[in-house]
């Protein structure tokens, strides 16, 4: 997907079997170098405060080597989002997996929290979701990564519903942007970092998911101690 | 609060008394006047982004005029903090009204929302979070109004833990950072601009802090209809 940014470069149908991988291999790597000075010059200098110019400074790249891959900040912003979009959809897969909706929810906000911990990306989310309150260009790539997670949310949902498995307390159209508002402030705060500790978190987000879901029957699996089992 | 950023213009002790005032309220007029307007430009052009040559466009006034009530925009984001640290000390009020502190917390988790709503301040609150991941200035004034937040939360849920009125799901170092992530999702997602009715809000915070706070006998009242009432 990142090729796409980079046209002049792409190696052609009749390459060399020996030679093309490798030269793709660099290409990939240099946009995956370009992309982490991007992300540490956003959150350094914010992303209105940050050039091109200082981002070839940061990767040791000249303009017109940095231009050949990305040609703006946005084009930077959308390959970002294009990387986070991978990442997600990686992590909705974890959602439905033969069991309940709340156990596939729990495993993959769990996945999410911890990524977000262990790449240190919270800074760059907030500074990212700021511009795109601006920055039409980066407010789409944001609403691209979150339409995918909310219509997954949806799909989710909406069959465990169905199929009588939760009932949740208030109706989808205003479930979904609940969680997600709710799950955004918690993945941007980075709890562990706060010194929360994951089974902390866990617990906290297992009752709160029960609460919002209700699930049903044989396969609820609430925190509270009140709730029954059929 | 605001006389400290113009010390050049304070009246005299012995300035008449017809003519303090007056000079007074104009004087909050001014930094009125240009705190809404340095919030616009924070907000269209990012914080780096925006000068305060073009927070002197904005209100139009001079420089000069500019700087004798605020030397940066530092100063600015600090008049708006304490602004904002007034408006949250109004709002935490509410928390201890005689009532259970489920009740009070829901009362002033709701105006906040009604308060981000009306004012349309999420997408400065989103800037001014943004930036203080890199500015320490910021970083302090955001930090000033969180700690009087979660200062205001620990104190009334640790006295309704000791008077056994509620039993949280989690020790109150981690219950405090999960729950000030969990609002300030809410409340910068601004639910009722994305079309969430109050009342819908109103249901899942309820469902939320009550899985969370498990507030026991009288005075429990928990939107799940499993809970129990002595």
């Amino acid at each position: 997907m990142m090729d796409s940014f980079s046209p002049s470069t792409f190696a052609p149908a009749e390459a060399p079997a020996d030679d093309a991988p490798s030269r793709s291999e660099r290409r990939d790597q240099q946009v995956q170098r370009i992309l982490e000075a991007a992300k540490a010059c956003f959150v350094r200098w914010g992303f209105q405060g940050a050039s091109m110019h200082q981002i070839c400074a940061e990767v040791g790249m000249s303009p017109g080597a940095l231009y050949r891959y990305f040609p703006s900040k946005e084009a930077i912003i959308e390959a970002i989002a294009a990387a986070d979009r991978k990442h997600d959809a990686e992590i909705l897969a974890m959602i439905g997996g033969g069991e309940s909706v709340l156990d596939g929810m729990m495993r993959a906000g769990m996945a999410h929290i911890r990524h977000i911990h262990d790449t240190g990306d919270a800074p760059l989310f907030m500074e990212i979701r700021a511009e795109s309150m601006r920055n039409d260009a980066v407010l789409q790539a944001c609403q691209a990564c979150m339409s995918q997670v909310e219509g997954d949310f949806r799909r989710h949902l909406e069959a465990a519903i169905a199929r009588g498995e939760i009932d949740p307390c208030l109706p989808i159209e205003s479930l979904l942007p609940f969680l997600m508002a709710m799950g955004e402030g918690i993945g941007m705060n980075d709890l562990p970092a706060l010194g929360v500790p994951l089974d902390h978190i866990e617990t906290g987000l297992r009752a709160v998911l029960t609460a919002l879901l209700r699930p049903r029957g044989p396969s609820a699996s609430g925190a509270n101690e009140k709730s029954t089992r059929a």
